[in-house]
C-alpha cells in the first residue's frame, strides 16, 4: 500500500517532527517544518517556491510551517511562506499559495485554491473547488461550500486589491460569487448561487443575483428538529466542534475563563 | 512515448485482466480488479484507501472493480470500494470517492469529483469540473455539464444528508446548482446557470435563479433540423448511443424483448 | 530544491532550446519543441497524445510548439498539436487540449482547461478554473476570470458545435456562463455571475441572468482615480502591458507603423 518511500524528495533543510509519514513521489523543499504525527500523502509538494525562485541568482526558500496532526491528501501544493496550525487537513490537489496564515483545525477541500496572503481563523473549512482571492480574511468556524469564488479586483484589470472578509460562523453555500471588498458579518447564511454585491450585517440571510437580505438567519427552520430554528448553528450542530458533548454556551464560557486567565 | 513502466506501483494483491496497460508513475493498490483491454494512463491512483487506512492498526483495502475496456486518463484517483462497469472513461484528474457504483459506459470528465456512495446508471456522463454530492443518484443516459454542483445539506452545517436524484435522459447544462434533495424527473432540460430549488416533473424545461419550469422540454426547437423539436433527444442524437444506426424505438423494443426473456 | 533531474522523461524526438529547465517527474513526448530560456516545472506533461495514440497501430505524435521564455507550472498538461507563442505562462494543473493556437504572452491559470481547437490572441489570460470550449475564439488582451464557462452545444446532446467568440480587450468576470455561439464584441465588461445569452456589441456592460446590456462600459467609474472612467482600461492599466511606460495611444501608433512597413 502507501508509504513505500518511492521517489520521495526531502530537503536536508526541512525539519520533520516525530511520526511524520511522507507519501510516494512527494517533495518537501527547503525550510519546511512539519509537526508531529502528520501525514503528507503521495505526490504532494510542501514548500513550493514562489516565482522569485526561478529568476533569483541567490534564493532562500521562506519558512513553511505545518502544525501537528496534519492530513494533507495527495497532489496538494503548499507554497513556501505559508503557515497552518495543528490538525490541518486538505483534500486532493488543494493549493495554498504563499504567505497564507491558517489557524488550527482548518481544512482546504479537493481542488480548492487559496491565492496567497490570505488569513483563515480556527476551524475554518473550504469545501471542494473553492477559490479564495489574495488577501481575503476569514474568521473562525467559517464554512465555504463548493464553487464559491472570492474576487478582489473591483474593475478588472486594475491595480486595486479589495479582498472580501467573512465573519465568524458564517456559511457561504455553493456557487456564490463574492464581489471585491464585500464584508460579510458573523453568523450569516449566503444561499446557493448568490452574488454578494454589498456588505452584509451579522446574522443575515442573503439570496439571489444580485444578493438581497431576505431576513434574519433565524428564519430558517430546522429539517432535523421540526418547529425549531437551525441557526445560529452552534446550538444545533456539534460534530467535530470543540463544544461537542458540552454545548456551545458552556464551551464559550470556558474559553472566556481561559482567556481571562491569560 | 507512454507506458515505459517507469515508477509504477502495482500491489501483488491486485488482479489485472488481459492486455491491461498501466501508465508511468501510476499506483494500483490492494484488491483492485481491472478488466481486459483497459488503459490506466500515467500518474493515476486506483484503489485509493479511504481515511480508515491512515489510523487503523489493521487495514484491508475494500475491493475496487473497473470493468473491461476502461480508459482512465492521467492523474485520476479512484477510491477503494468503488465499482465501474465496462467501458468506463475518465478525463484527467477525475476523482471518484469510495463506494460509488457506476454502470457501463459511464464517463467522468476532467477534474470532476464524485464524493462517494453515489450511484450512476449506464451511459451517464459527467463533463468537466462537475461535483456530485455524496449519495446522489443518477439514472441512465444522464448528462451533467461543466461546473454543475449537486449539494446535499439543507442548512449547512448539519447532520442531514439529502442528495439529489436525476432521472434517465435528463440534461443539466453548465453552471447549475442542485439544491439538497431535489428530485429531477426523466428527460428534463435544466438550462445553464439554473438553481434547482424544488422537484421537477418529467420532460420539463427549467430556467433561472430560482429555477422555474417554463414549459415542456419539447418546446425547444432544433437548430439542426429546422421546424423540428430537439427533445426528447433520443430521437435526434445517436452518436455513441446503443441505438446508433437503428433508432431509439427499435433499440428500446429489442431491450424489452431481452428483458422479457430473462 | 527543484530541477534535480529525478524521474524525468524526455523523448529523443523532442527539441529543447538553450537554457530550458525541466522539472522532476515531467514527461516531454515526441515532436515537442520548446524555445530558449523556458521553464517546465515538476510533474508536467508536454505533448500529451490525443486519443488516437491508444488505439492506432502506427502513431506519430503531432508537433507541439512552446515558444521562448515559457513558464509552465507543475502538473500542467499540454496536448500534442498545440502551439503557444513566446512568454507562455501557466498556473498549476492547466490543461490545453490538442490543436489550440495561442499567441504571445498568453496565460492559462491553475486548473483552467482549454478543450482543444481553440484560438487565443496575444496577451490573453485565463485566470483560475476557467473552461474554454472546443473551437472558441478569443482575441487579444482578453481576460477571463475564475469559474467562467464557455459552452458550445445549443441543445445538448447534439452534433452541433457553436463556440463563443470574444473580442479584443473584453473582460469576463467571475462565474459567468457564455451560451453556445454568442459573439461578444471588443472592450466589453461582463459582470460577475452573468449568463450571456445573446450577442453583445462592442463596449457594452452586461449584467444578470439572463444577461442584459445595462449601458456602455464607460459608465463604470474608477475607484482608483475618482471621477474618471475605468474603461476602456487600456488607458487606466499598464502593468505588464506592451504600452507600459508609453501609454496605449503611442504604443498603438507605433504598432501601426510597424504593420505599415511590413
Amino acid at each position: 500500500m502507501k508509504f513505500n518511500n518511492r521517489n520521495v524528495f526531502i530537503s536536508p533543510k526541512a525539519k520533520l517532527g516525530n511520526n511524520v509519514r511522507i507519501g510516494d513521489n512527494t517533495a518537501i523543499y527547503d525550510n519546511v517544518e512539519i509537526g508531529d504525527d502528520s501525514v503528507i500523502c503521495d505526490n504532494c509538494v510542501i514548500g513550493e517556491p514562489p516565482n522569485a525562485y526561478y529568476s533569483a541568482k541567490t534564493y532562500e526558500n521562506p519558512k513553511t510551517i505545518i502544525g501537528r496532526n496534519a492530513m494533507i491528501r495527495s497532489y496538494s501544493i503548499i507554497y513556501a511562506g505559508t503557515q497552518a496550525g495543528d490538525h490541518f487537513n486538505t483534500g486532493h490537489r488543494a493549493i495554498v499559495r504563499e504567505n497564507t496564515i491558517m489557524g488550527h483545525y482548518c481544512s482546504v477541500g479537493s481542488q480548492s485554491i487559496i491565492q496567497g496572503n490570505a488569513t483563515l481563523g480556527n476551524y475554518t473549512r473550504l469545501h471542494t473547488n473553492v477559490l479564495i482571492a489574495t488577501k481575503s480574511i476569514l474568521g473562525d468556524f467559517v464554512y465555504i461550500y463548493p464553487f464559491v469564488c472570492f474576487s478582489n479586483d473591483p474593475h478588472p484589470p486594475s491595480d486595486i486589491v479589495l479582498a472580501p472578509e467573512v465573519g465568524d460562523f458564517t456559511q457561504v453555500a455553493v456557487h456564490c460569487a463574492l464581489l471585491p471588498g464585500v464584508k460579510i458579518g458573523k453568523m450569516c447564511l449566503i444561499a446557493a448561487n448568490t452574488t454578494v454585491v454589498r456588505d452584509v450585517p451579522d446574522e443575515s440571510l442573503v439570496v439571489g443575483n444580485p444578493g438581497k437580505i431576505v431576513g434574519p438567519v433565524s428564519m430558517v427552520k430546522s429539517k432535523e428538529f421540526p418547529g425549531q430554528n437551525h441557526y445560529p448553528w452552534m446550538y444545533t450542530f456539534e460534530r467535530g466542534m470543540p463544544w461537542e458533548g458540552i454545548g456551545y454556551d458552556k464551551w464559550k464560557a470556558e474559553q472566556s475563563k481561559i482567556n481571562d486567565n491569560k
